[in-house]
């Protein structure tokens, strides 16, 4: 299913192939949370060079429900997306979200954020959401211990995700992709352990879990030099939550083919704008005359046709619109980064394009 | 200007010259208030049928301001529409929106609905104002008297409104066109005034204003039965701020040729969709699992690739998505009637198809 096609040192390009069709490796996946991407319709997201959404099994789960997105023909159907979906297993969303959560051998307990009502999540119960919502890339349910835990809980709980894990994999009774989730906090040989444990059971791809959760940027990529080389050459590694356009270059640095985050959406609903030369906040008081293009390295609809003043009267005039214009922008940045990161790979040049990159963003 | 091109009885197809372009007339106007239609690009306003938009003067000169409009080329090149927009002239929204209003001859003074500060406009500020922002069709300051006003008061009110627009004439400086503000109430007599009144100074175009305000259907269709056979024929006739599609086909079977409303927009971002069978509200229990297109003679993109199902779940979410496409479809049933409007008049069945158009409606 992933064939690596290149490699720039530690820098991975493949392709992994999805029952929705093959994925260009490496790449970021658009945020559509309850199946929809805020602002933007599918299609745009595929004419932006977007491969694969992400949607939220907790908040699916809470809203519509996984029997009406099967009733309506599986999520690809119902929000009108043909390409590959992975969707997460709601471990996170319990984590950081839910109120109550009540952990136990068999699942966990939480009460749903919107009102309150008690739900359980199981292995079985979230590869089972997942089936129903027809999903391309599935993941185990894990538990996702927060960066202050002691060393002592976060054994404990990765022992309890690679029991879990065991269990997923044999709930898995679909062709789909199914990931293991790499936890154990910020040690390293603890990363190490999850991951031997888990590539001893074995599965489609493996993902790298509880980063990005308030650690120094150097923890999670020490953590990821500890991870990346113990996981198996020939599976797809990816790195969930993240991030920054510097945290993408230094995952794929460290042999990542994987990504998502949300922040190219939610940061384009603040006004916080990602370009070739940093970010933009586009409420600034420096923009209300300026009439030249966000990004004059950008192709997108955003930059081709509006001007900065533009953009800052709309966002100061709290207008819909600037949403959808700053979100069309702020994705088509970070896939237009992956395009160009596939592209230093197969031409042997990715370290060269990540020092360019990155200190052209500091000017 | 404007042209004649057939009558249907009392319903008239023509079309009217701008600097931006022809229009066919009868037209809806989609509201773009500060310079952007709340969720659409201008190529999705053109794509649907969209001849013209409409901003508020009002809006505009509070934020971002006429000056800054004006440097960045005008309002056109500003928001990416290069078709024709036409501009009110502030008066309405003095009215509807501002607090301590003072009524003075020279003009009226306000607070604006954002910060409070004062703000004097004038007949020749609203024409100055409209001509940096670069309109089209502009109107002329008029005052506005609210449906429970006494007739006393609306008699000194439509003077008022009278010399105002004699001076909006004066101070209108360059080739665009420049509407005349038919008032006087709910009184058959004084609309009739008014209207004499502004042939005599002679307009571009003559706007039927103050209507809508809370009055009853019949009043209105009552009001127009007074005031269009009073209008000159060889001139555009604009009923401001309707309204409900039977109001329009009440409104072209009268010989009103322009229209323009926030209802598809504005009723859109709260679920009401309109189709050819009635009225939609997206977010009721019936259509939680119903697979169906929103409306199924529609062929706007909402409802060729999505099902109420979906629709109903974006709202009931609370997704931004949501307002984009029941904005995109309530703005493609409003120019879609329009056009359909043009064809019946030019195929002399206007009649005919308004009495189909409403009984389908109400099934």
């Amino acid at each position: 299913m992933f064939e690596l096609i290149k490699q720039s040192n530690s820098a991975r390009r493949g392709t992994l192939k999805t029952a929705h069709g093959e994925i260009q490796t490496p790449f970021f996946m658009t945020i559509g949370t309850v199946g929809a991407i805020k602002g933007l319709i599918p299609s745009e997201v595929r004419e932006l060079g977007g491969q694969v959404i992400l949607s939220n099994t907790y908040h699916l789960h809470l809203r519509p429900g996984e029997d009406l997105v099967e009733k309506a023909g599986g999520l690809h159907k119902f929000m009108n997306w043909d390409g590959p979906i992975l969707t997460d297993s709601g471990g996170y969303q319990v984590f950081s979200l839910a109120k109550m959560r009540k952990l136990k051998e068999e699942g966990v307990e939480f009460q749903s954020h919107l009102d309150g009502s008690k739900i359980f999540l199981s292995p079985e119960k979230a590869i089972g959401i997942q089936q129903k919502l027809n999903s391309d890339i599935m993941m185990c349910l894990d538990e996702c211990p927060g960066a202050s835990q002691d060393r002592k809980y976060v054994e404990r709980s990765l022992d309890l995700t690679t029991r879990w894990a065991k269990r997923c994999k044999e709930a898995h009774s679909n062709n789909t992709l199914l990931f293991g989730i790499v936890q154990g906090g910020m040690h390293a040989d603890l990363r190490e352990k999850s991951a031997k444990e888990l590539t001893q059971i074995g599965f489609d791809g493996y993902a790298i879990g509880g980063l990005s959760v308030g650690e120094p940027n150097e923890t999670m990529y020490e953590i990821l030099d500890a991870t990346c080389p113990v996981l198996p050459e020939d599976k797809p590694r990816y790195l969930m939550g993240v991030g920054t356009p510097q945290d993408i270059l230094e995952g794929v640095e460290r042999g990542v083919d994987m990504f998502d985050c949300v922040m190219p959406t939610r940061n384009a609903r603040h006004g916080h704008l990602f370009t070739s030369k940093g970010i933009v906040r586009i409420r600034k008081e420096e923009f209300k005359e300026d009439f030249t293009p966000l990004d004059s390295e950008c192709e997108c609809y955003t930059c081709k046709n509006f001007t900065k003043a533009y953009l800052r009267h709309l966002y100061v005039a709290n207008e819909i619109l600037s949403i959808r214009l700053n979100t069309l922008h702020n994705v088509a940045f970070y896939l237009n980064l992956m395009r160009q990161i596939r592209e230093a790979i197969e031409d042997d040049r990715f370290d060269k394009f990540k020092g360019e990159f990155l200190s052209n963003l500091k000017l």
